[in-house]
């Protein structure tokens, strides 16, 4: 059984009546639920307004597999937690970055880059195509999922090159966006999936909602979390595989740790 | 011309014998100085001690390649001078990074990784093996570079993928290690470069000099450098290259800027 | 169940007293009786002097996973066998190339590279570093795999760059060699795996055996394979996903084919 | 001075009066003309029809980088000429692949893939927007580049994952292309460029020949060509960098060539 959460940020289904209409338990609920249709998903969810935003130490330790979907409050995510969620990776939790949360610190923080696009809001047809056919991901998909109404986010991306782009969008304004991008922090599998703005019911999708399911499938890695993600371990000389001598000036004296 | 800062932590210089013995201006002025043998680069250099490091955004916006080398004071150089490093590499200035700079801020921000490594300081033999002849960075070297002493990296090296893998190490001591490795965040190509202990002579070595010199002639983008490189701009409905209306319910109010 | 086939060139165990004395009943039978020890797999073997060399059209179709060691007998290998390996890859066949496979038709094809290397027979040892620290192919493994004696591949390794580089082998002579290498070619995974001269016992070794099943694992496709990998559709004006009227020049006559 | 060739198949220029209207020269003049506006290139052209092409070694060994257009006579381009451009490209001859010459013999030789994908000819509009801001090829461009009659190409296309994708195409008709694609294969680097279907103008659009240029200046390599690219040397014991001694069995004799 994979245990994802759903992380979700929550603010507009308390402010925005269309965000409201929509998903009126929150879209963070409608994305689990999404998963938990599958059986070898167990799906749960946390927000930003829980202690700790819902992550606390022990709760990361038990995902699988974390979705994140945040927009009008990135800012309000404490350092603390983006680290905690940042190590989890680098020790092989999986990571689903969702729609506007490309701009969120932790997915900046992992991708080392400014993660920024051009937008607009304009309820227009989007056109998911499959470039890679065959991927995990894409397990069970036509060659294209259509929404009807999506918010447009276009090139350039700034994002680095991806291990495997999955999903090329097309947009009815005439724009482009890679929509699906697989990445490899440490032991963490990222998977960036561009569709889900709030104003529209994208996450009731079918093809969507498989797409999260195949996903959280992909991301997940069977073996144990490694729990130490920053060591840079001194391999003493009478230790090294081939047998050496110590020769030349030293800077660190026997047994000293590292400088960080 | 390429202008390239290298930037010396500046610290063991100072208060380490051996290494001011065999560094008595610095590294930083020893590395200039073999930058400056070539008539196509014109080479200063930039310390941890000098006001903003040394890198005000002045000098930023006047260096085409950054070559970056610390060690013992990572933790003593301010967010905001890496923060201003990190936005002119993703608008376009190249970045070399060097030796134990792997724990260095700067590198891990932009690899969105741990950049751990295991170590050993015994002086041993290492050879550096070309693995991709014939890039840039490779321009007239031998099959391999070897160097008679030096401290040991050991892999997993925990960073991501590069582009392309340019050199790896052989370790006397029976290790190896991905000792050259490319990437692109933004418009800036990074490079990270192995080699460079501080208790040994190794930038006096004409073949780590020719890789030094090649790696700032293939990192220097004669681009002009981005300035905006977090603009995530509004594409008004009015200006989609598609004529569009505007369809369904709206999040935001017109003109009003995005969530960041 | 995953089906893997393990092709063996069946060369040297027949005409070396030195190998047949290691692998009596052929390298393919030893590397199948690997991966048979896993419930999940379920391996049989081929060989170049049976009929189509063992695999014929129905024989791949029903292959998950195909292994592939040659050395002597590279030329022999008919085109058409090949051909029909290659689009079963690119349908979605995982492909594993053992050691001087390397030099194997159906590598190069599915490269598009010389893949060539330099070599050493010394009876040398060697360390097989893992570099991708939990990815599925090093599932179970320590820091490294170390055998005692195999023959040396050096660097330059002329192949293009993998998408992971999951093992970097040390040599006791000085080289070094990215000796376990990812690439998708369609939706077929493709792993290289150095270590396997024939002159030595490296098939036996339990780490190198706990290599294969993984890889066996990792590049088993569930997905039904694709059987129309050449297929380029042309997509009919009334079909286009928005709709269009035809306009300009045209070169194709109405439903005609493409060129190709 | 960088030597470019423009290959062209020259086959409809001399059949379709459509054709020969647009390019009364051949399209290999118009793309030669676009490359010699620029002062560091100097471009000639070869076709088909003349003897060897129009590429024997004594041509191809004085190209820095080569153009291929082709469409209709993919099947009469002779293997070994193919063969010798391959071994030029691996050697360090820059390649540029042109629209539907993503079917040639050439580039399904190096990719190691199909190289299929959907098509229509509609003479619908096609966007080409910069996803790889400031890369070299897309320099001087404005965002996106627009081309109001062009033959449409769908994903998926069935090539490995890049380098680098530098232009993604959007289509009247709904269907989204990657249009611009980097590949390293030995010390050859290689763009595909999707526009330039023969019955519309595309190669006198201002934009397109920019990128041209641009990418034959990027694709040249400076090193001298690497003539012995399939060179597989043995290494001797006694030229082993660090000092070994012949253990255990051997397969080759002395001295032996290696097997291929």
């Amino acid at each position: 059984m994979i245990r994802a959460t759903v992380w979700g940020e929550n603010v507009h289904e308390r402010t925005s009546k269309t965000v409201a209409e929509i998903y009126p338990k929150g879209m963070h609920a409608c994305i689990a639920a999404a998963l938990n249709e599958d059986e070898a998903i167990e799906a749960s969810t946390a927000t930003l307004q829980e202690p700790e935003h819902g992550l606390p130490q022990p709760r990361v330790d038990q995902t699988d597999v974390l979705l994140w979907w945040g927009h009008a409050a990135h800012g309000d995510v404490s350092d603390q937690v983006v680290d905690r969620v940042a190590d989890a990776v680098w020790g092989g939790m999986g990571l689903i970055v969702l729609h506007s949360a490309h701009f969120s610190k932790i997915f900046k923080k992992l991708m080392g880059a400014p993660c920024n696009l051009t937008w607009r809001e304009a309820g227009e047809r989007e056109r998911l195509w499959v470039t890679s056919p065959q991927h995990p991901i894409a397990r069970g998909l036509p060659k294209c999922i259509e929404l009807e109404h999506e918010e447009m986010y276009g090139e350039p991306f700034g994002v680095p090159e991806p291990l495997e782009t999955v999903f090329v969008s097309w947009f009815q304004g005439g724009e482009v966006f890679r929509s699906g991008l697989t990445y490899r922090r440490g032991a963490g599998s990222i998977f960036y999936f561009r569709p889900g703005h709030e104003a529209y019911p994208t996450y009731y999708d079918e093809n969507v909602r498989k797409v999260l399911v195949n996903a959280v499938k992909w991301a997940a890695n069977p073996e144990k979390r490694n729990a130490h993600v920053h060591d840079a371990p001194n391999i003493d000389i009478k230790d090294a595989p081939e047998s050496i001598e110590a020769r030349g000036p030293k800077l660190h004296a026997e047994g000293e740790e590292g400088f960080r």
